[in-house]
């Protein structure tokens, strides 16, 4: 096992971190890493904004659901989807891509786009020793994070990510069984044996949460699931992508 | 620098394999790698689909616009968003989350996690000194690759990963600079700098393809992605996704 392939089974999310910020050279070292990843058809359709003004931090983490290490941590980064440089250069060349930058398969290449980039980053961010943690939060409430950032038409803020040196030590979480996640040729659709992979993996999760809190957790992976699938979440969505110009055509 | 930001910057897409398949350990230690990326609330959300079968690696490519390294690879993945297996674990649950799945939200949340895990897998595949390529064709045609790979509802194919031993020397592809990528605090909406960064990016590509060709391209990436987006691709795609139960409610 390499050094990289350590770094990325290691992987564990760092929600507290050390007063020290990062250097202009770490930001742009891990910005140029989330750049190198692959773009569909060459497309770049993000842009990522740094938060480093202290009153917009306290907004953001206000608007994320008032977690710590939104205002805490070495470095804040914003992943968007972006079609606004495309909407310009089009402009430039008097071309008609209306229809296809509102389409949902451009809202989708957008997004994972975004995704690549950002995963880079988390890597780049890690192997340097640095923790990082994605933060969803920003979902709460992206028309106040649009109005705190400026961010244009054709732009959509998808996450946050906090990065900094770790002030905690966390357990590596488990992950659902290989053979779960992993087919081969064909998606496996025997559900008695789909469902007892779930359920063994839910023996795992609670033992793992019975000893990282002493007993005072037992849920299952399931059960989590359960709970908060249930839950109307974010339901605001489909308007706020719409009104920004990703029309899910 | 270390050897895992030395990874991510010399990332460059391989469209040629020599004809060595990946062992079982290489393919696990990637399919590992990719779940131990981050996750949305530990939700877990996608498949993967490693594709080995001959008959079936034509086919897709077929589907996917005739391109020879998704048959000739030295292992082929076909990364999927995935709700499937949370509306069997709702249904033990007894737990309603119709709703909730049917979201945009959580259609935006899917393609995250299946994107973050793919980057990971990507990354892994290059440390170890095989090549990789995305393959965005497969949703050329998601009817036949859905059906080629039996994915049941909650499912959507997202795109293929063709990985193995390299069989060509390819350049890194100059990406957009790093300001214009990169803002702080706000969404830097100056017009005429943006584009300025625009138009030396385009000497730099132009510079390039001119190089790497002896002289036959000289094409800018503006006039590419003019070119590209003016084309209205793949617009069956809002139908699919809604068909796979991906309601983009």
């Amino acid at each position: 096992m390499n050094t990289t392939i350590e770094t990325l089974l290691a992987h564990h999310s760092v929600r507290k971190f050390k007063d020290q910020p990062l250097t202009r050279e770490q930001v742009e070292t891990i910005i140029k890493s989330a750049q190198a990843a692959s773009t569909s058809s060459y497309i770049q359709a993000y842009t990522i904004i740094g938060v480093t003004d202290p009153v917009k931090k306290e907004k953001l983490a206000e608007l994320a659901g008032n977690q710590s290490y939104v205002v805490h941590n070495g470095h804040f980064l914003v992943f968007c989807a972006d079609l606004h440089r495309h909407e310009l250069l089009a402009e430039k060349h008097q071309a008609d891509i209306a229809d296809s930058i509102e389409s949902t398969e451009k809202f989708m290449v957008s997004l994972i786009d975004a995704a690549l980039a950002a995963q880079n980053a988390a890597v780049a961010a890690e192997s340097m020793g640095l923790g990082i943690c994605y933060i969803g939060g920003i979902r709460n409430d992206l028309n106040g994070v649009q109005e705190l950032l400026n961010t244009p038409s054709r732009v959509i803020p998808l996450f946050g990510m906090a990065i900094g040196y770790p002030d905690q030590d966390t357990d590596v979480k488990p992950r659902l069984p290989l053979e779960h996640i992993y087919h081969e040729n064909t998606y496996e659709q025997d559900e008695e044996k789909y469902m007892k992979q779930m359920t063994d993996y839910d023996e795992v999760i609670s033992k793992y949460y019975h000893k990282r809190t002493g007993g005072l957790r037992t849920d299952t992976w399931t059960g989590q699931m359960a709970k908060m699938l249930s839950a109307k979440r974010r339901m605001y969505m489909k308007d706020f992508v719409q009104g920004k110009g990703f029309d899910l055509k």
